[in-house]
Formats: C-alpha cells, sequence, structure tokens
C-alpha cells in the first residue's frame, strides 16, 4: 500500500512511518514540524536527543534499505500543495497524526487556543476535501482521543465503539430505538476540537462516501518501538514539560529526578492507557480493516487497559522510593470515576498489548534514567488555567501555583 | 444595552441592527462585507438595490436620530482587534450573524467549501476565546439553523428544543435517562458547521460559564420589515440567484419572471418557515431571556411555521398563474418528511408570528414584481454539486443539467 502519514515526523507519526514502513508498505510522510517548533516555543526540548526527520530517514535507509519520502507541509493552510500531491501518488490511505495533541497546550493563552482550532479543523477538513476533490478512493485514519468521551458520568455508562443505543422518548407515548454518536463531553479545546472532527467524518461518510476510520486513542506512554530502538539515530520523542507529557511518562521523569509524582485530587481518575508499540500495530489493524465506503465512520477504542492516576503513582513508587504529593484538582471533573471501555471490535482484529506492568521497569532504565542529566527540571510543571474562573482568580493572586492544571491526556 | 451584532450589514443583520437601535439600543455593527464581495464573486445583485452602509447608516440617523457605529473588521482572521473592541465597547451581548450562510454556495467548489469551514469556525472560535479572555459577562446570541436537525428520520421524532431525553442501554441490562444534544444530520457543509458551532458552545458553557443562546432558524424568507421600508436607502437586500436565494424567495421571483417554479422530487419535503421581521423580533427576545451563567447553552427553533415545499408551489400559482415543474432530486433526502417543530420556549417569551398565507401578496408586489427588471434570469438556476458521485457523474458528461442541487435553505 503507499500510504500518507501527516505528521509522520511526530511522536506517534515517526514509530507508526517506521513500522508501516517495516511491513512493505510505501511510506511518504508530510509535515510542518510545528512539534519541533513548538519546542523552542515553549523553550523545551524532548528529553531523548531526537535527530532531524532526513537523518532518521537516511538511518532507516541505511539499516534496512527501505526508502521512507517525506514533503514539508501545512496541511491546515495548503490545500492545493495537498491535493497536488494525492493527485500525483495516489495514496491507498492517509494516516493523520497533524493535529496539535496537547490538551494544557491548547489552553495555555488565546492564541494557543485559536491555533488549535484552526489547524485542528481547517487541517482535517482539508484532507477530507481534497480526497473529495482528487475523486480517489483514500482510506482516510484519523488518530482521536478517549478523552471525547468524557470523564464525568454520574452513572457509569460503557463506553461503546463510538456509538450508542438509545430509546428516544417522542414525547407523545412512543419511544423509538436509536444509534447515535456517543455524546462527547470535551475537557479542553484540543478535545473539543476532536469532537468536531467527529463531525466532519459523519458528514464526508455519509455525503461523500469517504472510508474513515477514527481511532479514540488512550493515554500514550512509553518511547521506543522495536524499531526505533535499531539505532540511536532513530529514537522517538519524550516529552516530560508540563504541556506535552503525558501523565504516565511525566511521573516515570519525577520519579526519576527525585521530583514527588504530583497528583491532582484524590488520584482516583480513571484513564485508558496504550504503548507506542500498540499504537503501531492498531494502526496497522485500521489499515488492513477498512470500514466499507457508504458506512458510517469505523470508530476504534484503541487503549489496552484502565488504570486509576494513583494506583499508577503507587506501582512507580514500589518501583523508585518515590514520593507522591496529593494537590488540589483545578479541573472540574469527578474525583473518581469508573472507566469500562469496550474494544471487541480492535481486539477481534487479533493484536496483543503491551501492559504497563510487564514494561514499566524497561522504559525506567531505558529512557529516564538513561537521559534524565537532559531534563530541564523547571519544565517539569504545567501552567496552563483550565476554565475562566481559575484564570479570574490568578489574575486577582488568590490562586496557588499547585492549583494550575495538570497534564493528564 | 449595548450590542455588537457581527455581520450587521447582511440579510437578516441589518434589519435586525434597525430594530435593536429603534428599541433603544446601542447597536455596533462588525461586518467586513464579505456577502457584498461574494456578489461580485458570483457576479450577482441583491434584487433589491441595497446602499452601502455607511448611507443605510446615515439615512436611519436623518429619520430617527439614533447613531448606529460600525467597525470594518473580519472577526475569523482578527483576533486582536476584535478583543480590543470588546475591551473598550464592554457589550452586554453579542448577536453573531458572521457566518456563511449559503447551503449551495458551501458546496459550490473545494474553496467555497474551505472558506465556509474557516470563515464558520474560526469566526465564532474567536468570539468565544475573547469573551473569556475579555473577562466581560457578555451574552452571545448566535444564528443557527434548523438545518442540523437533518430531516431523515425514518419515523417522525418531535424536534424539541435543541435538547432530546433518552433512555441509554448500558449493556448489562440497566436503562440510565439521559438529556443529550439532539443529534445533527447536517446535510451541506455549511450545516456541518453550524454543528460544530454547537459543540463549541456546550464546551463553552461548560468550562467558562459564558451565557450562550444558539436560535436555530427555520428558512427565512420576504425582505422588508417595517423599519427598513421607511426609506428606499434602509432596503433590506432580496437574493434570487441559485446560491443566496432561500426557497420562498427564489419562487416568488420565478413566479414573477415567468420561470416555472423548480420544485425537485416529490416536494413533499417539509421546512420550517420563518419572516425576516420575526427574525428581527425573536432576536429581541433572546436578549431579553438570557440563560444563567453555568447552565448549559439555550437553544431556541426560531420559526414561524412548517409548510411542504409543493404547496408553497401550489400557493404561489393561486396567486400568480405561474408553472410548477417537478425535477428529480439531486440531494440523498426523504422523498416526503413530517417536521412537528416544538417551540414553546420560544413563544412562551410571546411573540406573534407573521404568516406566509397573510403575507405573501404583499411581498410579490412590494418586491419582486417592483423590482424584477433588475433579475439577471440567468442566476437563477444553482450549480453546486451536491454529492462526490454527483461530481464524477457530472465530469462523465451523463447527468442532466437539471440534476444538480436546488438550494432549499
Amino acid at each position: 500500500m503507499k500510504i500518507v502519514i501527516v505528521g509522520g515526523d511526530g511522536f506517534c507519526g515517526w514509530p507508526t512511518s517506521l513500522h508501516l514502513s517495516n511491513l512493505g508498505h510505501d511510506v511518504i510522510i508530510v509535515d510542518n514540524f510545528s512539534r519541533r517548533k513548538i519546542d523552542e516555543e515553549l523553550n523545551v526540548q524532548s528529553l531523548t536527543p531526537i535527530c532531524k526527520l532526513n537523518i532518521r530517514i537516511n538511518t532507516w535507509f541505511e539499516i534496512t534499505g527501505k526508502s521512507i519520502r517525506y514533503v514539508e507541509m501545512d496541511v491546515s493552510k495548503n490545500y492545493q500543495e495537498l491535493l497536488n500531491l494525492l493527485e500525483e501518488e495516489k495514496p491507498d490511505s492517509i494516516v493523520h497524526f497533524g493535529e496539535q495533541r496537547a490538551a494544557p497546550y491548547s489552553m495555555k493563552s488565546s492564541a494557543t487556543k485559536n491555533y488549535t482550532v484552526s489547524n485542528n479543523i481547517c487541517g482535517t477538513h482539508n484532507i477530507l476535501n481534497a480526497i473529495v476533490d482528487s475523486q480517489l478512493d483514500i482510506h482516510f485514519i484519523h488518530l482521536g482521543t478517549m478523552g471525547v468521551y468524557g470523564y464525568g458520568h454520574e452513572e457509569p455508562i460503557p463506553i461503546p465503539e463510538g456509538y450508542l443505543d438509545v430509546k428516544i422518548d417522542t414525547l407523545d407515548g412512543r419511544e423509538i430505538a436509536d444509534t447515535i454518536v456517543y455524546p462527547p463531553n470535551p475537557g479542553s479545546i484540543y478535545h473539543m476540537t476532536k469532537t468536531m472532527d467527529a463531525q466532519m467524518f459523519q458528514y464526508y461518510a455519509k455525503n461523500d462516501k469517504i472510508r474513515i476510520t477514527d481511532l479514540h486513542q488512550g493515554i500514550v506512554w512509553g518511547t521506543q518501538t522495536e524499531l526505533s530502538s535499531l539505532d540511536e539515530r532513530l529514537i522517538n520523542r519524550f516529552d516530560y514539560d508540563g504541556d506535552y507529557g503525558t501523565v504516565l511518562n511525566r511521573f516515570l521523569m519525577q520519579a526519576v529526578v527525585g521530583y514527588p509524582l504530583t497528583v491532582h485530587g484524590t488520584g482516583g481518575q480513571t484513564r485508558a492507557f496504550i504503548h507506542i508499540s500498540d499504537t503501531c500495530k492498531c494502526i496497522e489493524q485500521a489499515l488492513m480493516h477498512s470500514p466499507v465506503s457508504g458506512d458510517r465512520p469505523m470508530i476504534l477504542n484503541q487503549m489496552a487497559e484502565t488504570q486509576t492516576l494513583s494506583d499508577l503513582a503507587i506501582l512507580i513508587q514500589s518501583l523508585t522510593n518515590c514520593e507522591i504529593s496529593y494537590l488540589p484538582n483545578p479541573r472540574s471533573e469527578a474525583e473518581r470515576n469508573d472507566l469500562n471501555v469496550r474494544n471487541d471490535l480492535l481486539r477481534s482484529f487479533g493484536w496483543e498489548p503491551t501492559l504497563i506492568k510487564d514494561s514499566l521497569l524497561k522504559e525506567i532504565t531505558d529512557i529516564t534514567q538513561r537521559y534524565c542529566e537532559r531534563a530541564d527540571h523547571s519544565k517539569i510543571p504545567c501552567v496552563s488555567y483550565w476554565t475562566r474562573s481559575n484564570k479570574i482568580a490568578d489574575v486577582s493572586h488568590q490562586i496557588k501555583s499547585s492549583e494550575v492544571a495538570e497534564p493528564i491526556s
């Protein structure tokens, strides 16, 4: 297959590009290097020493003899260039990792809110529009997030694979059975854009019969895959800063540098997790199991397991003897929640997930301990305001620094 | 009240500006004149001879002594300018008409699709973001469309005021009652953007406690209000072209110039209608009945009556002796549908709608007959492709010109 990978230089995109290239697919990376530019803007860098994309690609060729091509392009701004690429290359699939993916960054300022909306919505729409425009039957695979479901239900509802069976009260004594898209409940501007993406997918699948797979991914942890470990020049990025670091990776980093693990609230919040190597394998499964044209979008819950934040903290404490610090929670979210996620369809494709308990120690020794001297400790806290009331409180100097939001996804 | 009216130079915005100014409010119009620029792009013009905004405003002052101010600004592109305006003027409310509002135009080309998405989503998001940023308690009123509900249900479900009571099957034998946003079913890129707006409203009401009213408006018909009729220099626009003309106004135009009324399909499609003067009155009601901060957005169905397209055509035939031409329907929509729209809440505010049967003849004599010599008959058909399969068929020269989409909303 010929596969365009938008955002193929990023945290999920790079190992997925290697994985698909290794399987023999013709991979074309499209990236505008925005993630590297945001590192500069935030004055942070990956804990791991990541190479430039051309070095990564040359190394991959050197080791395996396999070619990955790349095009520098901002798909949110260069529609015609994107269309030309599709018309020239005629890819079978597009895997889209090209959205701004950090909830805390999306809440950092009015500028990052606007950027997240315009980049994510216009970028994703441009791709869908260009697929229609090109008249090619391209399978579109989008990396979404479990976070669109929200975690706020008082009574636990099992989270289905995107669609929910309901009965509608018709107000005249009848009830009608219907299947709806699971009602979204986004907790940040970033998550909000993913729920808006979902509307576009429903529309384009219905109106233009585009084959679309939306992967609602859990929180990714880990750094390396078997392939990115082949040579240090292939190493994947590891973000530990308050904006882009995901919760488990940040916990590992905090443990290694002697910073108490910061758990907000009771730690009873349950979240879904997946290892980066499983991201790659799930994308492979999605590519092989396209929905039929004319179907509704296929929605898969791309996660391996659920864990509470406090259980994770305690697990890491047992491995590293770190301290745990319980702080007030500035997000308006349930103190504790269950999370019963269905992913029967994805599991039926035959994929064996990597579990946290089996691989966490390797992550600590191979990555956080090995590269910890590269860490800038001042970048560990997060300084995004989550709500208007928090911001107003802070302007009045009535808020403690610990009450700003901690990224958990 | 001080009220910013975004898009206050447009078809709904201008008469609403007059209406609110006449009630004694301090009205500031923000407009980028995009609607007038699209007229140039499409090489069409309003059937009625509309004056430039400064002439309109000067005339209004001359007649009434009331001032309307205006600022030329593209809210989708100039965030800082918008924020400065809010911080300087501290408006009580913002009424937002500044979205690209024609479904056929949104389907005209890949460029108009992208424009509709970026203009509508980024514009609306900029306003919401700026309200939070300004720390002002501004009531945000947005003009939406009944079209977000879709018309596709096999079994008629009464359309509630935005929210639907459902029972969720928990897959373990239990049922949970919940209230959800009515599942949207947009039929065009334009309608899709309105469903995405709705996601932003849910988020900003929940996260930042913004007071938001979303008006799901029916198809507007008519041209003039009492106030815009005071002087010909205040006249409102009348669009009859295939892109911006709404179905009833286009029927009236076709009848007057001797073009058979083009009904696509059986004409059994039922739609909701509202007269332009009632748009103004409903905005007034929305301003006076803000939701409480922290509530979910208030959603009102801003419509006066429902009619089938064939009944409308027959009514106009009885008044004008015109012909009716039934053509194949290129939209993928139900041949006929019922539309049971609830608007108890809006009606409870005390508003008496203008009905088609009582006012249609006046519209014909005052507008379409009076100005019909200004019409360019070649602009009456619509040439937007509605779906990918239509476009591909046309490229293969297998489609009849009548099979392109007719705008009905």
